[in-house]
């Protein structure tokens, strides 16, 4: 093995790190890089009470409120209040106008988008307490919108208008958890990292892992069917969601709490709860299936010389890997560039390359995992696929290894406004479609490093081992003629693929207008009828979805 | 480790094989295991057409006839033709008496426990004929069951009565792969074998594997959300399927065929198909997520002295193994006695146990994986948790120690008749169902070796991993007597506990009456909407499922 490395002098930065200092590496690297990106996004969460933006009902002047809801009255504030009690479980200024700055955080998304005209917003702590106020809003005709932590990028958790915020928070318990078996049952409102370092503790991990996990619910998260970092080894929240609690408008309790990973009997309704993004009930409890805590976790980062080399290392990774395969990141050099620009942070590499990788092992034998992506990268290297890598040799490393690449968004967001595209396409087109929008950006002569041109930069990232792509044009100020060039340009480009124009994100607000690119109209029959079996009044979430 | 090993005597049988032997056992030898039986089954199958048995309409005298669905008439057999062409494509007794013969075998299952009265086959070759001819049943009244390979356990793919059968048979085309990705895409007709032959060329696999494999269909599988050997590794069938197209009754294409793993726009319809065992629609096409074929499978075979230590086994197997773990499959010694009793070949262990477990590890990296076996069964024999074991070293020692678990079915069919129970239990409670089923059937005096006691043995086997018992009764002939005494006490008990009354095998007609046991009223109630939404006029699979 040493003779193959001496012919491969890139590689020395790889080689020299001692499998002994790698060995140090477990679990809490890859989580110390993250939590610090959850405090960072928790701090600017807190911002979003303090400033004003722009109202949804302005930003979107052809969606005009639904007349047939009703208007809260002091009367339905006495109903909720005897339901829930008259503390923090209701908060309103229907008859108390000064806890309107109290229900701001509830009115409005972290990124400054989307922003309701809320009054009344209910927290409810028990399943049954969900079922009454629910029933009561959908006798009443009283539009509601269910809120998990409030993270989300398509504007699904926040009202439009006066609509009622029923706020998952309180119902923040982890109900069961068999060690055995690694099922979990938790209420909604469970923040995800709450129940990752509760599964930490007793060696097991929550099989969902994204940015945002100091603040958004599971409860949310199912929801929303998040994807997020670990979906290319523990598969989406479709295979591992064992059982749902829902409560539906008309007050019914869906009692599909199951705790076992095999049930035929029936219908698998709870799937429709995942990604239903609280347009036909809201759920109040998860049962899931947790794998193992891995107890070996390694971070590789390379530089490559074109989109092609990093698909072949991508199917390297997974010939070598093959199990042990826990991320596959990639990000262009614009992305990489920007985050630099942002941070200062010297750059983990001395070239500078058109892409970057960043792969994750997560196993359970540090040995094993180590020589097996030593394999991997000898075998890259000397076939020429990567330029040069390095491998994170400590805990700070693999921290400042993942954050290159979970530092995008941030830095993205300080230069001014980002249009964010969260989509699938085929590997192969994959990286095409930030070409192409870059060209078409720079034939409108809309890109420049002047003041006069809207757009800073055009980059590229995302899960290259789900072919999932961000797509992200950042500007110094949003502009129409950027939107025009845009869309349905970006659309029309990825329903010609048969891509998915929101990959992970979901609909929302954002995106609901566009669902026609990637589902056929038949589809959207097909959901319209399940959202009127549920939701016949059409109280939830309104304005959204589909 | 070498002296670690000598402490321990009883795993001399175990480490005394080379790692050279170890290390040229490969993917070929699991498949090869399988592939005796699914040859026996095809054989078992052909049967069925020979010999007569029970109509399900006398076995079930509470089912009647539905009055308001029409008789085939020549007319109908007419536009059948005209659909279809008039060569094989409709076998049919309405105008020929004679191709009453070949309709048999699409009539019976291979259980010989359900049997229809059937006159017209039908067998589409594309989703429009599947779609025109069942909108011409919805149209006409005529109910239909939809039939894969016709392998299933709970009378599901064959008719009641006068049911149309629509075969998926000549639908069996691999419409589209993609190497980088692992998306494959195929028609509903498709055999399992057939696609895990094509997908061994090209270095991967099909997530789901089971004794029927040879013959059933995957369209079948799917809509039966089938669970079988490699769920524990791979998962269930609502994650790995990404997308189904499907017909229903009115005609409609479902095209939800999308090829990429992530896709958040709208409700995810598909999985109203994956387990909805044909009755809201026929699956006429599927793509699913293929991983990567492992270069590496073990097999090791141990005796265990209680369920107690089966249940600490698979804890360590879970911690030692992880990643690479593929099967932990458990069956007690009357099990493991029946199918020797049959077979009359030589036990794998000297001694006789309680218990016995296989355990199958499938990875990308022979030396680690042996590496991690070994380390695991140290451990375990080390702590008495097992009490001695096997490892195959190669090809045919793989296949005959899987034999020991897949041949309990087929022993337990040559004593008589079986009753079957598939059902989840936790795991701390899953070995008491057989204990107190045993103990019931004694008690009642059911339970001997001689001819005036109906019953032979209770067994219980089944995949430990996914806390998966099959629990089953071996008699020398049906019997009334033990039927009462079996249910609904086996139901009672699961229900007390929280199982599923069927885990992988569904309700069809054998279960439909239970299903109360593992769902509320509730969720049966918002089961039967989805049916009524799909399926107003009931034409599907009629007196089945819900």
């Amino acid at each position: 093995m040493a003779s193959r490395t001496a012919a491969v002098p890139a590689l020395r930065c790889l080689t020299r790190r001692t499998p002994a200092l790698r060995n140090r590496l477990n679990i809490r690297t890859a989580q110390a890089a993250r939590r610090c990106f959850s405090t960072a996004e928790s701090r600017r969460f807190s911002l979003v009470a303090t400033r004003n933006f722009k109202h949804t009902s302005e930003s979107y002047p052809d969606i005009q409120r639904d007349s047939r809801f009703s208007k809260v009255t002091e009367e339905h504030v006495r109903y909720f209040k005897e339901v829930l009690g008259s503390g923090s479980a209701v908060i309103e200024s229907i008859t108390d106008d000064a806890a309107q700055d109290d229900i701001e955080p509830f009115n409005g998304d972290w990124m400054k988008k989307y922003r309701g005209h809320c009054r009344v917003v209910l927290r409810p702590g028990s399943t049954e307490e969900v079922g009454k106020v629910l029933k009561y809003c959908n006798d009443n005709l009283l539009a509601v919108v269910p809120q998990g932590g409030n993270t989300g990028l398509v504007g699904g958790s926040v009202p439009v208008f006066d609509e009622i915020v029923i706020s998952m928070a309180r119902m923040n318990q982890v109900r069961d958890f068999d060690e055995v078996s690694g099922t979990l049952v938790v209420d909604a409102g469970v923040i995800l990292e709450a129940a990752d370092k509760y599964l930490a503790e007793r060696g097991y991990i929550f099989p969902l892992d994204l940015g945002a996990k100091g603040s958004c619910h599971i409860g949310g998260n199912v929801a929303c069917n998040a994807g997020g970092l670990r979906l290319l080894r523990y598969g989406s929240l479709h295979g591992n969601v064992l059982g749902i609690e829902a409560v539906l408008p008309d007050g019914t309790i869906v009692d599909d709490l199951f705790k076992l990973r095999k049930n035929n009997t029936g219908y698998d309704l709870k799937q429709l709860f995942i990604g239903g993004e609280g347009t036909i009930g809201i759920i109040t409890g998860i049962s899931i299936q947790c794998p193992q805590r891995p107890k070996a976790v390694n971070v590789a980062f390379f530089g490559l010389e074109s989109f092609e080399k990093t698909q072949q290392a991508f199917r390297e990774a997974k010939s070598h890997l093959s199990e042990i395969l826990s991320a596959f990141e990639m990000m262009d050099n614009q992305a990489h560039t920007l985050v630099q620009r942002v941070t200062q942070n010297k750059r983990p590499l001395e070239g500078e390359y058109p892409f970057y990788c960043l792969v994750e092992t997560s196993g359970s034998n540090t040995e094993h995992d180590s020589e097996k992506l030593q394999a991997f990268l000898e075998d890259v290297m000397e076939k020429g696929i990567v330029a040069d890598g390095t491998l994170a040799e400590n805990e700070t490393q693999l921290q400042s290894l993942w954050a290159w690449r979970e530092g995008i968004a941030e830095a993205l967001g300080h230069l001014g406004g980002v249009y964010k595209y969260d989509v699938s396409i085929p590997l192969k087109d994959m990286y095409k479609l930030v070409e192409d929008t870059r060209a078409r950006i720079a034939e409108a002569g809309l890109l420049g490093d002047t003041e006069e041109h809207p757009v800073i930069d055009v980059v590229g990232y995302g899960h290259m081992g789900d072919s999932n792509l961000h797509l992200n044009v950042a500007t110094r100020h949003f502009d129409k003629r950027v939107e025009e060039v845009l869309e349905p340009f970006v659309y029309e480009w990825i329903k010609e693929r048969q891509g998915s124009i929101s990959a992970e994100h979901g609909l929302g607000i954002a995106k609901k207008k566009y669902i026609g690119y990637s589902r056929s109209d038949t589809m959207i029959q097909l959901m319209k009828q399940i959202k009127k079996l549920y939701d016949p009044n059409g109280i939830m979430n309104p304005y959204k979805y589909i």
